[in-house]
């Protein structure tokens, strides 16, 4: 028998696929998956088939995909719900190791007939060797074995540390657009949608394995089998880090998700008890899921909660000071040294040089600024330096006070101090005001931002993000230290 | 004797400023802030005061107050803390109405000369003709008068209904830099710093009977005089929305909060008790302060807590209804009439109709998206709708998939149908991916944001911040209903 690792590693890498249901029509999703996967440059073959067509986009068309005279690995169904029943016979009886079955209509409809269908599908591969995804779902994206998610998004090309699966195509979607922006990389995304036959234990137990995988990030309704889920969990979490997002804990969102996956999305208290006794990371949404990702992804050891706070704005510290108690992270009073050290690089009044820092003013020299940010990291008691930066309207905006030189040194100040210390250093570059003329500025943040990331520097658009995401990171270390 | 009102009045709109500490080098604080007035366009005379020059940015240049030839309604002070005192009691002498002192050095620093500095200062004015704003402040924004901020950053000259008072300077700026992106407009702004004379008590009292402020927000780290403060925010509250983000409510975020404004921060559960027994709406931060303050000012009529939820994508139907009833708002079942009138207009499958609606594809043509979104408000269950967008990036992103007039009616259909109900209704416009290619959706992003404001739609990035403020806005108006 083949082992779980093997067999799932036709479906990320397949040799050859089937998309059924592409037609001439581009807005039609078999079409649109077909375009993305050429432009995603698949380098294996691929099979249109639709018994009406002879060719799609260059490609020749198959009626069936019995009529296909190769082996298929995978086959991606797009045709209406009450047709997917045929198809996917057709491809159990052609010996197909995975069916994506995008198509909707199924149970999540909450109608009976959709009900019938799906029940029909399950009969149709249970307990055999063709296994399949879906229905209702956006597939899988896995930039190593050249495979995009439906609808087709421009996904980064390269590899990364991330897998995402999702019971939500929109929400799989969504994560890899919003996480790519953030610096996040991926090995394997699937979204999978109503888990008729595939479901989120098999995945996870595939990836607790898969080298390629550092860290794992779900999306989840409802689970399948509670018991083998736990227990794969656990198992995760001892080895990955395992950040899960669930949807539907209130009951609104319970029945809403009833709607969306068929799923029946559990009590609240027994999800509470579910982190507390696994080990798996809470995420409170789609932006804390990719914050603690980014935060996994980046730093690559464990470290304390004392962290030191630069900003600008007596203000902006009391707040991050205030933001990174609430999170239980600690500021700790710098040694006397420390202190009178940035005293002597500090501008004289309107600061306060105990952590948290105020400069003050933003228009520090930054030779001064990058010899301050790091003063207060090497400062023994320190774990992590935190940067705050606001004031990039006033560098960047309608008026300029400085020039660009000083400019670029103060910005790229964590980069610079980087190399000479070896704490972890995060920075939080605050968004920029939204109005048409601070677009500039915007440009401006989102190039610093890249940069900083390049260089393993996570960036965060304010505290309570990074001080909620360094946090997670933080007690997911101290849980590994208490069960090793 | 004069009474509060009339006697601010000379503070918001005064005839003329003297300047005292401008001087030729125009990166010092006193000379940004003569720029600042010219720029702003203040309308009364200014008088540059510095002993040792006699024009600065072609205004005449006085040796000291007692020189100016003309009464003085405001002297904006920014000379070295050692030099204020002699400087206030020229103003005194002067009977110069208000003193704004910028200059910091003083009980902030925690040092023994600043607290004596501070402490000569009181005597000087206490219960005098003259009264004192700061030190350690920047001072005064009121743009029916045409007074603005040090350090000046370019805020809006039209007046609105929203007045902010804040023990911090930078908070004040920042906060009306991001309120004013948007949508906020301000009556009056105060950054009061270290209050040793004129405090959050005096300023509240003013504004509790200004007709031009409909909403008061604050961020205070400490009071002066806890009982004048609680009486006077029962009364506000009833009267007009108070909403207050309150500085250092940790442990390390009130040791901060000493170091900022000499504030003694107090304790966390007294003001948790503050809050219960006032009225007063609390603010958990920058965002959440501007956030709230938006929905009042946006917002003329009290309404309920159902809310109709339409929105493209299952998972982030879910998110939703989640995050709605954390919040402690409602999504309830439309009625079956809603559902069906909905279904004619929506794509057969992949979708949800009852509430939270998810109409499964961004493509729905928006003539029929527009007649949705009515439906679904004019429900008779429903008061509020909203509308939640994510696919700017599809829509402007690297690729397009519809033409320009397609999306500009999807995109603005809050807008058209806004006439046609009476409903309030709030756009839930999530943020574009940090890329330099996003640069054009997000430019779309902010002119799709500033339409919706000039119509009364409130716009947040996520519906998290929307939840909340709008419950915070309900909460309020129950509060009202108990106690009136």
């Amino acid at each position: 028998m083949v082992n779980n690792q093997t067999f799932f590693d036709k479906l990320f890498h397949p040799k050859s696929v089937a998309i059924i249901g592409a037609s001439a029509k581009l807005q039609k999703f078999g079409s649109r998956y077909l375009d993305a996967l050429l432009n995603f440059g698949f380098k294996g073959k691929i099979y249109p088939v639709n018994p009406t067509t002879s060719e799609i986009l260059g490609l020749k068309c198959y009626k069936s995909v019995k009529e296909i005279p190769d082996t298929v690995d995978v086959a991606f169904i797009s045709v209406p719900a009450h047709l997917v029943p045929k198809v996917v016979m057709d491809c159990v009886d052609k010996k197909i190791n995975f069916i994506v079955v995008f198509s909707s209509g199924f149970s999540e409809t909450g109608l009976e007939e959709g009900k019938k269908l799906e029940e029909e599908l399950l009969k149709i591969v249970k307990g055999g060797f063709t296994r399949l995804i879906g229905p209702n779902c956006f597939g899988v994206y896995c930039p190593g074995g050249g495979l995009t998610l439906l609808p087709g998004a421009d996904f980064p090309r390269e590899s990364g540390s991330v897998a995402f699966i999702s019971q939500s195509g929109g929400l799989a979607e969504r994560f890899c657009i919003y996480a790519r922006s953030l610096g996040l990389r991926f090995s394997k995304v699937v979204s999978y949608g109503n888990a008729l036959d595939i479901n989120e234990s098999d995945l996870l137990e595939y990836l607790i394995k898969d080298p390629e995988t550092r860290i794992i990030a779900m999306y989840i309704e409802s689970i399948k089998d509670s018991k083998r889920f736990m227990k794969l969990i656990k198992e995760a979490a001892r080895v990955k880090p395992v950040v899960i997002w669930k949807g539907g804990l209130t009951e609104v969102g319970s029945k809403a998700a009833k709607s969306h996956t068929g799923a029946i999305a559990g009590k609240k208290e027994i999800w509470h008890a579910f982190f507390r006794q696994t080990g798996a990371i809470k995420a409170e949404g789609l932006e804390d899921l990719v914050d603690i990702s980014l935060i996994f992804q980046l730093f690559s050891k464990p470290c304390g909660r004392n962290v030191a706070i630069i900003c600008v704005g007596g203000g902006m510290a009391v707040a991050s000071a205030d933001a990174c108690e609430i999170y239980g992270l600690k500021v700790p009073d710098f040694q006397p040294e420390t202190v009178e050290k940035i005293k002597m690089l500090a501008q004289p009044v309107g600061v306060s040089l105990r952590n948290p820092v105020d400069l003050g003013s933003p228009f520090t020299p930054p030779e001064a600024y990058q010899e301050i940010l790091k003063i207060a990291a090497l400062d023994p008691k320190i774990d992590v330096l935190m940067v705050l930066v606001w004031h990039l309207p006033l560098f960047y905006g309608e008026k300029t006070f400085v020039d660009e030189d000083f400019a670029k040194k103060t910005f790229e100040a964590p980069i610079y101090v980087k190399n000479s210390i070896k704490k972890p250093i995060i920075l939080i570059l605050y968004e920029t005001p939204l109005e048409l003329e601070m677009l500039n500025a915007e440009k401006v943040r989102r190039e610093i931002k890249n940069k900083h990331i390049e260089v393993g520097i996570p960036v965060y658009p304010n505290i309570e993000r990074a001080a909620r995401a360094l946090a997670k990171f933080i007690e997911y270390h101290e849980f590994l230290r208490r069960n090793s």
